[in-house]
């Protein structure tokens, strides 16, 4: 059905708004900031045949646009209010873009995120989201805060993801109860809002897992310009039965997978029984993998040898 | 050369914000409102093929990149203060990404706009900024606030960008002193920022002229539900000679060509004088074209004739 511009906007991107002065239909929207609150803003793009198959349930496409670009927003412990969606669509396929705006307006549902702008148009597909939150001054969780003898938490089960893409690609076969886990997370993420929103005050640096475990922990430790060791012993493990699957390619999706939109954070070793209440809180699965250190670099204690980890996330130009 | 993602963001991405609490480099960046403004938020994407040329020179697409956005706040009458860029890429190609960069940064230099982060990724060449700005409680220019009796006046001379687009695509030849008016306003548009604040409290609605006068037009009439009569005999025309080219395409480019980027407002007759004397002070050339009527759609007066006009803006699915 050929149907325009302006009317693929109307019918399926134009939603009411709860908290926002002014959405979609002029040539912007206004926001009343809430006094006291800082705003958080941040811009994620997708791209067909790089962040999801061309062929990719056009739902799910939807759910994940908005889900990583809320991830960054859980990150910096900011609650979500306003989403902005630009689009590129090869041909004005409605049923496609009806499915997509679906995925999309749930996740904002959910987390009571106002739609409010964007632009749609023509070209290769194209999915470029910008989120704002806000987050009282001074309270955003940085990358930068991590001091040594902090300890070093995950969240869930970073590599899922990688491991669902390793199945697609043909590199392995997982079990079915893994493979659902994995599968989802690949294409349904669930961003870490609630967690965020609680390691305020708690947590001293914290990002999310969208390059890999070890690339993003190099971010933090960049950032706040000192080093840490983890403990294999302590790295958490897909809990499903993983027969078939080779330890090596678990481990690899664990440190080097992206796209699980866990968060990794640090806290002070006195806050340990703060986090076990808020990880019960929040019903979020957390692990206590490491520690931070004085230097730079990661560095592995494996049955009581120390060795150095090389940071190997995703770049798209590498 | 091959250089990787962070590399490139490092490089050319990154630049010290002046009025911006945390700029790139984090999960998001940090913005402390004023007390008393609203956020003004607006997204436009750009497709290599669709918006430029691909072969296009990098620094003009960087350029146009931020004006098309900034003239979206130009509308709303707000003082624009950050941008954020999703950009795609086919290749890590450095000097490409440095002329883009260059042409982004001239333009955010020139209006104090903070690069306050983005996104950089690969895939077929597609750049899309949000732009935020600010302005008074209440005082935004909306596309809602025509009255019945308002004058019409549009900045500049729309149609410009549209003959430099019929000439490259061998439609016309255009006079020297033309071209060069015409190719600098497809490539290097100059959003009408100074404008849309002077237009605060004098302009009754507002928008720019991004997908053509008569279609632009028709948006403020839908959203003030009244209709407008244009005169042709006060219609802007090129200054330059326009030897060569017909006045029937000088006229289509000036009711139905996009991509000029001028202001097209509504004010009361009474603000005659005040329009005048702000064309003045901000250097603007500003055209009394016509009037709002009650009832609906656009209709000429072209010596002494009525004839009602269509819109034929552009519409990527039509």
């Amino acid at each position: 059905m050929a149907v325009g511009e302006f009317d693929l906007i109307r019918r399926h991107f134009t939603r009411p708004v709860r908290h926002t002065a002014l959405g979609v239909g002029d040539d912007a929207a206004l926001i009343d900031p809430t006094p006291g609150m800082q705003m958080v803003v941040a811009t994620d793009m997708l791209v067909a045949g790089t962040h999801f198959f061309a062929e990719a349930d056009p739902r799910s496409v939807g759910h994940k646009a908005l889900a990583v670009n809320l991830s960054d927003l859980a990150a910096m412990g900011a609650t979500p209010r306003q989403a902005l969606l630009g689009i590129a669509l090869p041909s004005a396929d409605e049923a496609w873009v009806a499915a997509f705006a679906e995925g999309f307006a749930a996740v904002a549902q959910r987390f009571a995120v106002d739609w409010v702008g964007g632009d749609t148009t023509r070209g290769p597909l194209n999915v470029c989201v910008t989120v704002i939150g806000e987050v009282p001054r001074g309270e955003a969780l940085l990358r930068s805060g991590a001091q040594v003898g902090d300890a070093v938490w995950v969240s869930g089960v970073p590599g899922l993801a990688a491991l669902a893409l390793a199945e697609l690609q043909g590199r392995c076969q997982l079990p079915a109860a893994l493979r659902a886990d994995a599968h989802a997370r690949l294409h349904s993420p669930e961003p870490r809002v609630a967690l965020g929103l609680a390691l305020r005050g708690v947590a001293s640096a914290c990002i999310d897992v969208s390059d890999g475990l070890l690339s993003d922990l190099g971010h933090i430790l960049d950032a706040s310009a000192c080093g840490a060791v983890l403990d294999a012993a302590r790295l958490p493990w897909p809990a499903p039965a993983t027969d078939g699957v080779s330890d090596a390619l678990i481990r690899q999706c664990l440190l080097s997978g992206g796209d699980d939109y866990e968060l990794l954070f640090t806290a002070p070793q006195s806050r340990h029984a703060d986090v076990a209440a808020l990880a019960a809180a929040t019903s979020t699965p957390l692990w206590c993998i490491g520690e931070i250190v004085a230097g730079s670099g990661i560095a592995l204690l494996d049955e009581g040898q120390l060795s150095r980890l090389e940071p190997r996330g995703y770049d798209h130009f590498a």
